[in-house]
């Protein structure tokens, strides 16, 4: 089984390093990482790079596609090269799914009309605007889909699909093998259980998201 | 701030992007990832690269060390580059830190005599061989040492030590920044939680540690 997880420029690495290190411990399973270049890909705060190892021309069929989000998925929004290779490898995929903003370039490449899906709490409503029924559920199933919440949400969503793709018990082994047992200091993962005023302050400016500065 | 993260052949990849993607959002810190040379370095699968952007000569007094763990640990108990860095950094750092069996290396280069740490669940017990007590923990603070338990624990790590270095409000900003409410699908994330057949099966294999082929 084969499973392609897509970079770009200023994507967030746990977006993809979730499901890698979720998925990519199927028995007999290959990860290939895919960019439009092979090489070095920066992350959003452009203090680390993970390898593309493979264009996207390399990999035409992947059984699962993952595609990550972060602050640079809006400009991907009408980079064909990306959105052409989402759609060929979901014409023939098993599984498509995505993390944090990554489902809106599934929405983008035209997957998800008509569907459920969920993305990063911030971006949520902006799936409305492909047709897309948004949900505030942290892992999101619908046919072949599966959409993942914020950026950590892709470990859960791995384990998830793990469970589809090879049962609970090797869904339970991986969980077990990165020992996912988590135990977060706070409970402000939310927008529903962090206190207002962190709410607000994420809501008004992006800089805990970029990892950077504030917009301009 | 500066906070550097050690990369070495055969790392795993969560347990050095867990902290990156935390305490790399502190405001105005700097994130550079280290090796003995600069460039692309090789996760536990060999199917993703992290590339080090500084080499340890490069990045001498670091405020926060961490260094993860993975297969490649049991290689660098022996590495007098990496140790010899763990350890001047160490000398001058604020903080230093360790997720899953990158507590090993803190306890070979001699840091933790006499402390409490963590590690990943199936390498706890080696921490006693260098005078160090194990505890089941999945965070454990000892002074300025803070160790993590196996490979996800990482992210629960750097929200506690964000709480310690820029106080709590800032510390549910990332956590809200990352959506880190975790919802496992599996309740199968510690060896006490886990089933039994599941437990005995990553006991006799490190297939899904490794990620790869189970140790001959």
């Amino acid at each position: 089984m084969q499973i392609a997880i897509a970079l770009y420029d200023r994507f967030t690495a746990l977006d993809a390093v979730g499901p890698y290190e979720t998925l990519g411990r199927i028995p007999d399973s290959e990860t290939v990482f895919v960019a439009e270049q092979a090489g070095p890909v920066r992350t959003d705060n452009g203090q680390l790079a993970l390898t593309a190892a493979k264009t996207f021309a390399d990999v035409p069929h992947p059984d699962v596609v993952v595609v990550p989000g972060g602050p640079g998925q809006a400009a991907q929004m009408t980079n064909a090269a990306l959105l052409d290779w989402i759609r060929a490898a979901d014409a023939t995929s098993t599984w498509t799914t995505s993390v944090c903003t990554g489902s809106l370039l599934l929405a983008a490449a035209g997957l998800l009309g008509g569907r459920r899906a969920t993305s990063h709490w911030l971006a949520l409503d902006e799936l409305r605007g492909f047709g897309v029924e948004p949900t505030g559920d942290r892992v999101v199933l619908d046919g072949k889909y599966v959409t993942a919440a914020g950026v950590s949400a892709g470990i859960d969503m791995g384990l998830t699909l793990i469970g589809r793709i090879s049962g609970d018990a090797v869904a339970q082994a991986v969980q077990l093998g990165i020992e996912y047992d988590p135990q977060p200091p706070y409970d402000a993962g939310s927008p529903q259980k962090a206190p207002a005023e962190v709410v607000d302050l994420l809501r008004s400016t992006s800089r805990f998201i970029l990892g950077a500065e504030p917009p301009t």
